[in-house]
């Protein structure tokens, strides 16, 4: 089987990489429009051999997986499938699945499609940050699977489960509405707080000196790439707002509490939120 | 040198621990209004001895350190500075302290008591949560530093740095704008979006399915004790009503600039933050 990675960056090259580790004497080929990084996934390992258009990267290979932004995804799928015999396969990786699969909704080779989304990604972006083991105990969303060849569903779950992973299937739209909240948001939280602290702290060096580990955790995905991260915003728009619509409020409601003195509100408040302990250790 | 630890949670019992790893044949004696608590830190050696009462932690150490929450602080500690002979020297590690410095003011015995806070911790509490590595490489901020004795600065400060730590000085009223922001507003945001997942997802199932590793990051704070945090909430309200409407304002903006899909602007709003990179690694 030979596989092309559209996209060499953490999600494309992390999945390349943990391909070849499992599997002996796999040849992957990759394209990406920054040539930098396709020379890096060369240097690293991660593709054994470039290709010099997207074309030739879907025309080479068996199975073809799209690791690009969401919005780039939208607007490339429809030619890609286009290009598609028979017998090959494209699996995109984006983080929003509701608009990628309307695009498709209709086109001739959609039971050659599978629309996924693996659960796991760290801050940082590009081949650099690419390793095997970010898959590993991991889930692997498949959005609306009814639209998929069974044979192809299969094949791909066992290759999930080959690298370690288990597969949940659902609509796409749910999974638009579920990642706004338990992803999404996070993102925006994170930024939110970054702008904050940064438009307050007049020094840097005040900052360093007292921000604990507490703070460094809900920053975190501040440091996260605009450029993926604006599309998926815009692509997942409602349910964003949504999301955001209640989070205000509950941020609101304890700002509120506390201009008042209510203690016994702000207890409640935590210990409400703190129920969160029963669903993640 | 006699210590007593008042307070054996996990700031309290990590310091005796972190103590007791550096100095040999060092003897603690503790209390604790939770019973059970004294039991687990003589069993985990966190203390040699226990005290039966608050008064007799105080009489029997050169130095007590006090690590209770910030409104057992403040209701307690002018009369546990009463009961102080000339040589003996109270350090509070409450994680407010204009409210705690503002009750000693004119105390007579002010000049042997130290306002410090230890930037560590967990979202775990009580004695089985210390350990002895907690304060490895982090700051001690030291408040008010001119109303307490030269020598008891500079014997704290050469005590922190035999725990590796390093030590920062500022005014009371500034650590609390300061800690407002890059502590205690994190702690909000964590458990307003612990809230807003736990109510938008009806199933748990759902939420450990699609929940990664940044989500998890983000709400971690969101377990935190809300016996502890209510207090310093509290008795930090003015910062914290000032930190929080500037949060809810970048929020909202962020909701804005979604809402009208303004591209240009969600991806200046993300830059912003991501300057964080900058300053935390």
């Amino acid at each position: 089987m030979k596989i092309s990675i559209i996209g060499l960056g953490l999600i494309g090259g992390s999945y390349a990489l943990a391909l070849k580790k499992r599997l002996e004497g796999l040849t992957i080929c990759g394209w990406d429009l920054n040539k930098e990084h396709v020379v890096q996934a060369l240097e690293k390992g991660i593709i054994d051999e470039q290709c010099s258009t997207l074309e030739e990267a879907i025309d080479r290979s068996d199975w073809i997986f799209v690791a690009i932004p969401v919005d780039a995804i939208e607007k490339n799928i429809a030619a890609m499938m286009d290009r598609l015999t028979d017998e090959q396969l494209v699996i995109d990786f984006g983080s929003t699945k509701s608009t990628i699969c309307e695009v498709l909704q209709g086109h001739p080779k959609r039971a050659q499609f599978i629309a996924a989304h693996p659960i796991a990604g760290t801050e940082y972006s590009g081949p650099g940050a690419a390793f095997a083991e970010l898959f590993d105990d991991k889930v692997m969303i498949v959005c609306d699977q009814e639209m998929t060849e069974k044979r192809f569903i299969e094949r791909f779950r066992k290759q999930c489960k080959m690298l370690g992973m288990s597969t949940s299937y659902m609509s796409s739209s749910d999974h638009d509405v579920h990642l706004a909240y338990v992803s999404h948001l996070s993102h925006v939280i994170s930024f939110g707080l970054s702008r904050t602290v940064l438009e307050k702290e007049e020094s840097e060096r005040d900052i360093l000196d007292l921000a604990g580990s507490g703070f460094e955790s809900t920053v975190r995905l501040a440091k996260s790439s605009p450029e993926m991260w604006t599309p998926i915003f815009m692509k997942n728009k409602n349910a964003m707002v949504e999301a955001l619509t209640s989070y205000i409020e509950q941020v609101t409601t304890f700002k509120e509490l506390l201009s008042v003195e209510d203690e016994k509100g702000i207890q409640e408040f935590l210990k409400k939120g703190r129920e969160i302990r029963k669903i993640l250790e």
